[in-house]
Order: C-alpha cells, then sequence, then structure tokens
C-alpha cells in the first residue's frame, strides 16, 4: 500500500470508479458517499469509507469531489462535517464536477486561505472509463496543484488536458464540451425523428450517418440506445438541463447570446416535463414522437 | 475508350472532379455548365464537351445532374436545351442535387414516361474525394436503375449506400445527414465563439475537443478555418441556408416541429445579412464575434 491517501466525495458511477482505480493502482482509497449502496460497491472492490467529506479529508494528500454540481460540491467542503475544515496543508483538492468558472476561482481561493492546493479537474469519459483508470481529465491550476496530484492522475486518468495556471480555465473547457455534447445529442434526436417520420429507419440512418459528415460522437453514442428502445440512463435527462443551464448562465455573465444551446435546452427542460428527467438522454427523441405522431423501436412491446 | 457513355452536367467543383474520375476510369465522359472556366478544365481533363444538357444526353448510359437546386435540376433537365427530350430509353438520370424528396419522386415519375431510369443519388464528400473518384453517394430507387448505373458508381463512388427502391428515399437520408451537419457547424462556432469569450483560444480548444465526448465531423472540419482566420469558401454559408431551408420545408409539410434546425438556419440568415453568403460556412462565427465583441485569429491582420 503506497502511503499517498487519496479520497473522493461522492461515489456515484463516475467517483466509484475513480475511487475503485486509485485503490487498484496502490493508493490509500478511501470514499464517502451519502449512499449506502455506493458505499458497499466501494468497499466491495476492497477500498476503505469514511463516515463524512471531514473524516475522509483527514490526512489525505489529494481529494477529489466527484458531486453533480456546484451546490453539493460548496456543502462537501464548506458545510456541516465538510471537509474544507480537516484537510491537511498542503493537500491538493480536485474538483471535478461541471460547474461555472467563477465558483471554480471561488472555492480555490476560499481553500488557499487555510493553505490547502486546488486542481480545477472537471472530468469527461463516463463511467466505463472511470472503472478502468482511463478518465479524461480537462485541469487548471498552479504548477503545485498538478505536482501534488500527479500521483492520483496517474492512477485514474489515461489523458489529462493541462490547461493553463488559473483555476476556471478547466471548468470553460468543460462547459464548451457540455454545450457540444448537449446539443449534439438533442440534434440527433431530432434528426432522428425527422427521418423515421419521413420513412427512415432508425438503424440504417445510424450505418449512413456514422459514415458520413453529419456524424457526431453523440450521434454514434446515443442513437443505438433508441434502436434498441432503451432508456435505461447512462446519462440521464437531468444532467444536460443542467450543464447547458451553466452554459446559459455562463452567456448571460458575458453577455453573450447562445441561441441554439438556449433551444437545446428548452428540449430538455420539455423532456423533463414530460416526466423524462431520470430517462436516458436519448429519450429526448420521446418530445419529438409525441408533437409528431411517430412511433419508435421498443413503442410496440 | 469504354463504349459506356457518362454525362456530368454542372462542373462545379464537385461535378468536374465526378466528370474527371468518370474520364479516368475509362468510360466515354462528356461535362456541360454554363460557365467557360469549368468547361476549361473538363476539357484540360481530355474529356469532352457539350453546349447544352441536350446535347450532353445524345446516347448516354448514365447522366448525373450535379447542380445546386431543385430549381437548376428541373431546368437541365425539362428547361429549353433540357436534357429529357434527349435521353435514350433505358438510360438513367443521378439525382445528385440535395432537393426535397417528393421532387426526387416527381422527376422520377415524369422521365419514367418517357423510358428513362432514375437513382435518387445525392453525393456527399467534398471536392477532393470527388475528385479522387472515391464519393459517398446516398442512393435509392428501382434495382434496374442501380444496374444500369453501376458502370458510372464504380468509377466515381468509393461508398454507395443502397436505401431502397423507392426514388426520394435517398434524398431524405441526405436531408438528415445536412439537419445534423449544418446544426454542428452552427454549433461548433457558438462553441468557440464562448469559449473565446471566457478566455480560452480556438486551437487550445480544437485540441481537447476533437479528443472529447463534444465532438463532431463538423468540428473537427471547420474550426481550423477559424484557427487560421481563413474563410475562402470550402463549402458556403449559400448551401445551408438553402440545405437547412429545405429541412425545414420537409419538417413542415410533415407537421413537425423542428427548432433546434430553425435556430441554426437563423444563424445562417444572419450571416446572410451580414454579407457572407459567399464565404465559408465557418464565417457563422463573426455573427457571434459581432453581437458579443469578440476579437477572431486573424482580425488584427
Amino acid at each position: 500500500m503506497n502511503t499517498y491517501k487519496a479520497a473522493v466525495i461522492g461515489l456515484g458511477s463516475m467517483g466509484l470508479g475513480i475511487a475503485t482505480s486509485a485503490h487498484r493502482a496502490g493508493l490509500t482509497s478511501v470514499g464517502c458517499d451519502i449512499n449506502p449502496a455506493s458505499c458497499q460497491a466501494l468497499r466491495d472492490a476492497g477500498a476503505a469509507l469514511a463516515d463524512t467529506p471531514a473524516a475522509a479529508a483527514q490526512s489525505v494528500d489529494a481529494l477529489a469531489v466527484v458531486v453533480v454540481n456546484a451546490e453539493q460540491t460548496e456543502s462537501v467542503l464548506f458545510g456541516p462535517d465538510g471537509a474544507a475544515g480537516a484537510l491537511p496543508e498542503g493537500s491538493v483538492v480536485l474538483g471535478c464536477a461541471t460547474v461555472p468558472s467563477e465558483f471554480s476561482k471561488d472555492v480555490a481561493a476560499r481553500l488557499a486561505e487555510r493553505g490547502v492546493l486546488v486542481l480545477d479537474a472537471p472530468i469527461s469519459g463516463g463511467s466505463v472509463k472511470a472503472a478502468e483508470g482511463a478518465l479524461t481529465v480537462m485541469a487548471s491550476g498552479p504548477a503545485d496543484s498538478f505536482a501534488k496530484a500527479k500521483p492520483f492522475l496517474d492512477a485514474v486518468a489515461e489523458t489529462v488536458f493541462e490547461l493553463g495556471p488559473e483555476p476556471g480555465q478547466a471548468s470553460t473547457m468543460k462547459m464548451v464540451n457540455q454545450l457540444l455534447a448537449g446539443v449534439h445529442i438533442a440534434t440527433a434526436m431530432e434528426a432522428v425523428a425527422l427521418g423515421v417520420k419521413a420513412g427512415l429507419d432508425a438503424e440504417t440512418m445510424f450505418d449512413v450517418i456514422t459514415k458520413a459528415a453529419g456524424n457526431s460522437w453523440m450521434f454514434e453514442n446515443r442513437v443505438p440506445h433508441v434502436i434498441d428502445g432503451d432508456y435505461t440512463p447512462r446519462s440521464a435527462v437531468g444532467i444536460f438541463v443542467k450543464d447547458l443551464g451553466i452554459v446559459l448562465g455562463e452567456g448571460e455573465r458575458l453577455g453573450m447570446d447562445l441561441p441554439i444551446s438556449k433551444t437545446a435546452h428548452e428540449r430538455y427542460l420539455a423532456a423533463r416535463d414530460m416526466g423524462l428527467i431520470g430517462e436516458d438522454d436519448a429519450a429526448i427523441i420521446k418530445v419529438y414522437a409525441e408533437q409528431a405522431g411517430i412511433t419508435l423501436p421498443g413503442d410496440d412491446t
């Protein structure tokens, strides 16, 4: 067992994979989550659990906050039993949630007052990559933060983009990625719905488009869910309700019109209003199907 | 010289490449265009020229209509000196323009009255692929049409998707592709503009996004034009003014809301209104730059 101690706050599918990868790489890995099932999964993988973020933060080298949004990040760091008060001087906090860049900067400033380093470190790649220790991390922060986080990043990431010395730069890049990803998913559903309405089947569209100039990473990843009629959430509608919300908030802060993002966000809101917030985001196609009277694969079963 | 005769009406960058590829493959290749420079380019490649579509159609096996839209297709087939009256019985017309599927069906019905076969055959791949004889063709029509067109398709295409026995099916697929492609270009520009406004540079965004879930074929293809500050039209703003217009018309015909396509189309119209209709479609970013006060690569030169 390595003496480098890594804590992961938030054991959803991403956090669990990260904590497991850190453990497998030989780091002293401890996790913390309010969900007992998630805790049990990490225990089964052989890693340690802590009851509170503060307990997890005891004598850590690196603490990754792998929660859903800024509110949860705030709470696990600075709320009751939060990690901030227990973090050793010189340890590094990796902020992995998708949050506004201003929030990242603010967290970094508050932790700096305690002598704690911060790496703005939003992640992508999905739960399979997280479990394999093969995440993509978009990271920004001072050299000290990168140096302190290195053993942890080596254990959990395949690709680390070093985006600059300032917290917030990585969150801005993540936001750009989420704008594209969120719009591409909704656009894939608009296109497939139109094709179905006009008489094509989804599988043929998949075969052609994935070899044509209309392709996107998200088209290729999400359209199979429609073909299978399987809306088990790999990533739920609610994620892009939130993330395109962050995009639009940032646009507003910067005085910038983002009409395509806004229109796509309205599709996610429409899906939410249809009760689909917990379904896979490919369920956006159901918004189109309802409006246009389309039968989708799986509808007849 | 093969006795199979192929004619190409419309010698823009795509048609010229197709006619040249057919000639290189040993077919008897004849081209026709109202632009003398395009005609000269084909003559330089060693192929024959015809003065009118009717003259080009004399004793052909296959005649490809490689013009911009339905109006031009109508004109070169059925207008004065149009090909329709001169096409031999049993020859095949390949409709390669992006047109509404109803138009494809209508053309097929009118040519069938003259004993002429039709293949609905929109193309993609760009001018480089056209010149290499390596196009992607989305094709639909009866087996007779495919059989008659085969020597021509073998000469000019790398991939032929056989999308069904009815004219119109291929045009519908092309429309789905153009919806995705047109939205992805405009979305790439919205995302890059937001990133630049928030302090990132376009090159860094390109490096990260092309390896992340936000990637699209169009992001990867068009963002380099922004990085280079080079808006020489590889595909001009006007193409998607037209093609997203077809998408929206088809949505209307089918009673289907396509809000993302509509919003993206408005970006192309805004670029047109800024006088950018002849620039590369990456110039959509200038619409954002003007609204948000962004300096783009090349602005300072």
